[in-house]
């Protein structure tokens, strides 16, 4: 399946020239960010939790602590929604009303599964380490039986939802493109600089090639898709 | 009051040496933010919208259209968990276990409220647009009442809420310190890029003042706050 279907939640109703259901279209802005917001419901109140995820196929997965409150509520297969926001720059138009932001998003819908099996669990984390430094699972200690009970892996099949994405310049009313006033985008990015050492870090350990691609302005998701 | 009362919902649990519950730490992440998460449930479901956001004394605004199915739940004084987070650095450990992120986040709860009247809507507007470019709100034409109709702004009190912040180091198993791992922080930041002028700009008009700072690699909440 190529493309997910729209349903009455995912469907994007306000500028819908801006929605991708393609998961090509999904993927790019999954794989493109760092840290995503999970939404879900106690008690029919709202909790937003950031945090750290990673893609695998047609799953998009996430940890912490087994002790977490958001980790424990939503092992129980609670519905949730993930959303994944990349701000792109700012959109100065000639009015204030025609201001906008250059974005890449994603929403997703659904129910998280617990990652219960501990091999599973334990690929699932590997790739989550390799998807921004590759080469680094293998360098460090194995994870102890004890740290992987500690941890709660949970994933969502991506079936349920769309990418929102706006680029270019503003769209102005066209009265107002005779008017004197700067109109434009400020590109906005994020980027790595040169990697900090640990203060109790052995004087003779080199950086290692995975982390030399994060020494300069470039972003997390180039660093990590470059070969190194 | 210069600390929010943590309630069972805002008081941090797990890593509670992270959080702070005093206004000023809380502001100045939300100052330096540009988007936040809003979360809200309809029909017992989850939604997170990603919407720009400001700040005006005790109150944090965010608006859109007012056909926006977002907006048009949240002004019936639905209850809200809004987040703001910052990346700020990836952080490698000797072990899988101990990697980590550096971070600086607010989460914030209670119920929205419509700002109706037209003034204070036009005011907060403005406020919108000077927090980020200042000086722009008296060069553009003004807002017409149709616009002004078309937007819906709404605002929730700061009032029950925490930041978490991680910052430093990675702290690692006391026996991993004499691992062959590199360990430190790889530094992430938002930065801007030169601003874009539209294909449609008069030759002309020249970059603003309040642009020249974005003209480089800052960050718009430092070019925000430099003087013009």
């Amino acid at each position: 399946m190529d493309r997910l279907e729209p349903t009455a939640r995912s469907k994007i109703k306000r500028l819908h020239e801006r929605a991708h259901y393609n998961r090509e279209a999904i993927n790019s802005v999954l794989d493109a960010g760092l840290v995503c917001h999970v939404g879900y419901c106690i008690d029919g109140l709202p909790h937003v939790t950031t945090t750290s995820y990673w893609r695998t196929g047609d799953r998009l997965f996430w940890h912490g602590s087994s002790a977490s409150r958001m980790l424990r509520q939503l092992r129980q297969a609670v519905p949730v929604s993930i959303n994944v926001s990349l701000i792109d720059g700012l959109v100065l138009a000639r009015s204030g009303f025609h201001h906008s932001v250059n974005y890449r998003s994603v929403t997703l819908y659904g129910e998280a599964a617990l990652v219960a099996d501990e091999a599973a669990k334990l690929a699932a984390l590997e790739a989550f380490t390799e998807r921004l430094l590759p080469g680094r699972w293998a360098e460090l200690r194995p994870t102890t039986s004890q740290e992987l009970k500690a941890t709660t892996v949970l994933c969502l099949p991506i079936v349920e939802g769309a990418a929102k994405i706006r680029t270019g310049p503003p769209k102005d009313d066209e009265a107002d493109y005779a008017l004197d006033v700067w109109a434009g985008v400020v590109p906005l990015r994020l980027v790595a600089d040169a990697p900090v050492p640990d203060p109790r870090l052995r004087p003779d350990l080199p950086l290692p090639d995975y982390l030399a691609k994060y020494d300069g302005p470039v972003t997390p998701a180039q660093a990590a898709a470059q070969p190194a």
